[in-house]
């Protein structure tokens, strides 16, 4: 359809005088659509918000100040949205048939702040929709075909708002004026104080995106790392990098699932796999990790996580990630407590993945031109859509991001105390 | 019987060739006694531990070098080994019937560590066990007859061994040289500063035990406190406590179980208390913080934990702490995720716990003498067992120390980081 609409400057000032009254003087003569709307905005928590017809009908249901406008371009996208408001929303907000005319990030974050009140007491409808949108399976091929659709659309495309590192998962900010860039260095010496990295150590990575932090270990930190990753366009990216960096016999990028890691090493590090492994496989997981650790061995998992168990938001895990799901810790803990695992240290550091995917959508916003002509304005919507609700998700609680540094059951050679995390120890890389 | 035997002097020298040839050859007529005592060494994983018998019978059925010397003194003591070591071992040890010669907590760390990889794979013998000594449970009237059992026994005793600050929970050592007195302080400014307390917040303490972090949280943070505690001997110690420093006016000491605490504050804290709570009332203690928290107060809780559920040995359950328990992190979410309360921060502090009984202990056993005027000999036995087997418990890893930091589900106002934890940021008191 067309360009975005949706501008930063959006005031509720134009919002009509009648659209405001609200539900309780309904709108002499409103039409079916908009009946059905104001149930559906009613069911949803009364977010305040106002809904632009094709008709041109406006209808608000909340009486607090109106945050931004939602147009709904016909009858049959506001139709799908009542069938099954969770995807379609995503859908005719990526087609063009929605479009929102406000700040998006906060649009999706009062939407999802009832979410969250919602699911603490869900209906069976909410029930129904959570086994309708139970996630894909992740068997060995099923992990492939999961992965390939998400991490292999192109690198060019991730180049273009990732920044330097490429890392695409949660940066941590050490202070406020740190960028993108510094932030997500930050991040990976953060882990590799926590797993304690010194020169010469082996490390096992579960799941290594573009290979950052494999890099950053042995560059930095003089590791050894085996690196293993099943999207191939990642791993092309990675070996190059490698190749220009001089690394290539020290970090080893192999193109395996995690099931098939063999060996023993100093440190076992996962960061944003957990995400795709299903939480069936998560006995595995520990499996694998403790078979990969030497008895003193420290590891660490990184993952977006949830306060309590629910299902991933159905239009991402959909469009965006299938398979994917955000564990609560009780559903973590299936990873450690079947092999004695000790879990020594968990941090959640949530409010940084807000930080980070503003950052990401502020470079994706400025390249979306770019964007287009890789692909397509659907895309362009899409991907903004999914980068603006990760915001709202992390922003309003509804998703966490966890660090779980683990041990062996016996092993009593553990740092005594955090201190050696922070800016008063002497930092371990030269 | 008689005083106590242990030396940490024993020396393996002693052990005659005949014990130490192992099972593989039996001793020409062994006595029955000798061979079911065979069978019961094997079971319980062939500690390399000699066993003398009341005929002078000396049984060992490991083939690594014997580290300590068990005395069994009769017949009906060794019978009732083997219907029930768990429970049997501790009373017989406390009567006198058995005697150690040997270090006590390495003794009892290599059965320990042994269990642990019974744990993972329990025969129907070890289940039937978990199932006879269930713990008793935590009812209102429970709970007050669990807590007089062990808190309620003088506060002479106590004073005798606990130091200055009379806190009865794991301490933190900040460097290897800290005292036991210098270590509490710290671990109750550690606590403090994890809940980042400042002049003038309101606090509620889930069981205040002697009162020392109340008090701590006044006069060092100006912080207004409520603590609750069911012991009556503990608070009236605690109440003349903060009548004689003057802080009577900002700390509250309220005999009430933790379920009827009222109010919100700037924080929650409960140090000490989950062991005695009973996991079927989790759910119930999470509502309790939840009502209790502000927005955006922060909550501690700090308990004793395993790395998977597992029942408490169950001779320190039946004699020393009726109705506790030591949960895993899956159960100790619990308490956390039917609220959406958001975990911050988990710390494991195990080996910690290990230096503070080391202190305990030590404080102990000078002391035996004035024990055993306060009550006899048996008492002396019993809780010497009880501080030595802890120390094994945590030395082991049977046994974790979590402190888990958290928040209500939308609080955003949480440190970034958590380096204001260490001596790098300005100290929070003055």
């Amino acid at each position: 359809m067309n360009a975005n609409t949706e501008s930063e400057g959006f005031s509720d000032a134009v919002v009509s005088g009648e659209a405001r009254a609200g539900d309780s003087a309904p709108v002499a003569a409103a039409s079916w659509s908009a009946r059905l709307l104001r149930a559906l905005l009613r069911a949803i928590g009364e977010p305040p918000i106002e809904v632009v017809l094709w008709t041109g009908e406006r209808v608000v249901v909340s009486g607090a100040p109106v945050l931004s406008r939602i147009h709904i371009h016909d009858r049959a996208t506001l139709f799908g949205l009542l069938r099954d408001p969770f995807v379609r929303f995503g859908d005719a907000y990526s087609s063009g048939h929605i479009e929102v005319d406000g700040d998006l990030v906060q649009t999706l974050s009062v939407i999802l702040g009832d979410e969250q009140t919602r699911e603490a007491n869900p209906s069976i409808l909410d029930r129904l929709a959570r086994w309708v949108h139970r996630p894909k399976r992740n068997s060995l091929a099923g992990s492939r075909d999961n992965i390939h659709h998400h991490y292999d659309i192109g690198n060019a495309f991730y180049a273009l708002w990732l920044g330097e590192t490429m890392a695409y998962t949660c940066a941590y900010y050490p202070n406020s004026d740190a960028t993108l860039d510094q932030a997500h260095i930050a991040k990976m010496d953060h882990v590799c104080r926590k797993v304690r990295l010194k020169s010469g150590d082996s490390v096992v990575e579960a799941g290594c995106g573009w290979g950052a932090l494999a890099l950053h270990m042995a560059s930095r930190y003089g590791a050894r790392v085996r690196a293993f990753n099943i999207s191939r366009e990642q791993l092309s990216y990675a070996r190059d990098r490698a190749k220009a960096l001089g690394l290539s016999d020290r970090v080893e990028f192999i193109e395996d699932d995690y099931r098939n890691i063999s060996g023993r090493y100093d440190a076992f590090v996962s960061v944003g796999m957990l995400e795709h492994v299903g939480i069936e496989h998560y006995p595995e997981l520990g499996r694998v990790a403790c078979n990969a650790m030497k008895s003193e061995a420290l590891g660490l998992i990184h993952s977006i996580g949830r306060n309590r168990p629910a299902p991933l938001q159905p239009w991402i895990e959909r469009r965006i990630f299938p398979g994917a799901y955000a564990p609560a810790l009780s559903e973590m803990s299936r990873i450690f407590e079947p092999w004695h695992l000790s879990v020594l240290d968990i941090e959640n550091i949530r409010l940084h993945y807000a930080l980070t995917l503003r950052d990401w959508l502020r470079r994706y916003r400025a390249a979306e031109e770019r964007v287009r002509e890789l692909f397509d304005g659907e895309f362009v919507r899409m991907w903004r859509l999914y980068l603006a609700g990760s915001i709202a998700g992390f922003e309003t609680g509804t998703l966490q991001l966890f660090q779980v540094v683990f041990t062996t059951g016996q092993n009593n050679r553990v740092p005594m105390t955090r201190e050696h995390l922070y800016s008063c120890a002497p930092a371990m890389s030269s």
